[in-house]
């Protein structure tokens, strides 16, 4: 796969959003405007971590696979492959969601 | 519950504000614009904490479950199963109520 | 009372504005305009303190009683069973009244 | 004495200006707009100084009873007893003067 | 080379963008407006990196001849011996292409 | 002398200016506009030092006497005893003149 | 030499900028606007360096007599001698020209 080649720098996250919902649970279809911007993203590569005071390397805080709540602003669209990714730094992603 | 299953990262506190007072003590219900701003909330989930200078980790300082005040403005609104859901930083958490 | 049930967290401190005078010395009422700013409060919650870069836990500098001198700015008014109070930084506050 | 029962917090510093020189050495009364801003002060109250990194007290560098010289701009009035008081950050005071 | 010649001082890294594309898959010729800019690079020389706050070296995170994504906006551009080449800060590359 | 009285603070530096060319080498009388801005100074008292984060005192970098080479812009202006004299922080002077 | 005398402070680093072709390969002389600005530019002195937070002196990374590129904006103008030289900060200096 794409993301496998590509290697995030230093505490960057490189995730992959979910699609948008584009039908209502009653089975009406939702024009794009009223689709939500989607904030659920999964982890798709990270990087190493960053090197703390003490010279120790701190990993991120999210592993790829795991299933994120990403800020409405910020991130970086990065297009590997004709996908559209989004780089975050670690301490960016609000949350991730745990079985 | 919606929220046990989302783990906020760093030092990031999810919390849910108390409903809004719609009565007086009086009896008279009150229009949504006389209610006041609810600043008081119910920790639901909390983030493991941050790593200080010396490399260890610093956890947060209110618990799931723990009435707290929040300030007045900032915060970031999360919507988890329909329901509305406020992060904010331990550090911005203004104080907390205790028995 | 109030106050007791309320712990500011990290180095806030919860203080509680002086009356202002309304009368002068001399027996002549004061209106409200002619009344200064109250900037002398008792301290009535502190806060357990910040973790400096040591880990160690660094207490406030004021103590629960004490008279305090606020700035003329700053500062977050808190609404505790209908009484105004005041959350202040630790380090913002700008002196203490000591006999 | 009023000041002796006011104790500045962390490295502030409580000083009291020099009075303004309303005569020229020639003997002419100045007005009040020819007066210099008074920029020497007498230190009348110290504050016990600040934490540094490594969690020691660092005492501020000025006494009680010296003679300072005050930057233009800054500073904190600081009303006691119905006298001018002003309170400035150690770092922010310029020289002092010595025997 | 020239680049041999040319030591990027601290944590800077001197890349090369790749050539545009100038015709697409389909064969047909791209008119300069319609190529996109050019976010990889190759990496041509890298500084010795920055010393952290123990002192110790800390080595830049890509080498000589890795295919790096730059961001959109940034780096200096620098001529060397008519030839257009980039420094970036090793913090500020998105990642890198890896086997 | 006057200056020295004066004992900056911190890692402030005293200087006084050297006086403006007012005749050039040819001998021509030069009015006040057409002479520069006198750069260079003689340092005439020197603070102590600040302490750095491992609690030592860092000395500052000039001695009284030497010639510095001040920056155009930036400087706390000082008068001591009717003359003109000028605080600078240690770091902000570019250099000094050696044998 | 007059630079011999001029000892920057702390990391800066003197240098003076090589002088502008003002002819090109072909013979063709080139009015003054035309010939771009000279970024390349010779070291002639350099600071002590400045103290790390471990109180250790970290010598600047370039040496006298090399050759260095300079960032298009920035440094400090200063003439010794009649002559004109720049002052940069040693972590503003790009890179340099190594053998």
């Amino acid at each position: 796969m794409a993301f496998r080649k590509f290697l995030p720098l230093f505490d960057r996250v490189l995730v992959q959003r979910l699609v948008a919902e584009t039908v209502t649970k009653g089975g009406i279809m939702l024009p794009e405007k009223a689709q939500g911007k989607v904030l659920q993203a999964t982890v798709v590569a990270v990087g190493p971590g960053t090197t703390d005071k003490s010279g120790d390397l701190q990993p991120v805080s999210v592993k790829v696979g795991e299933m994120v709540l990403l800020p409405e602003y910020g991130g970086t669209k990065v297009i590997l492959e004709d996908k559209d990714y989004f780089l975050f730094r670690d301490g960016d992603i609000l949350g991730k969601y745990v079985e």
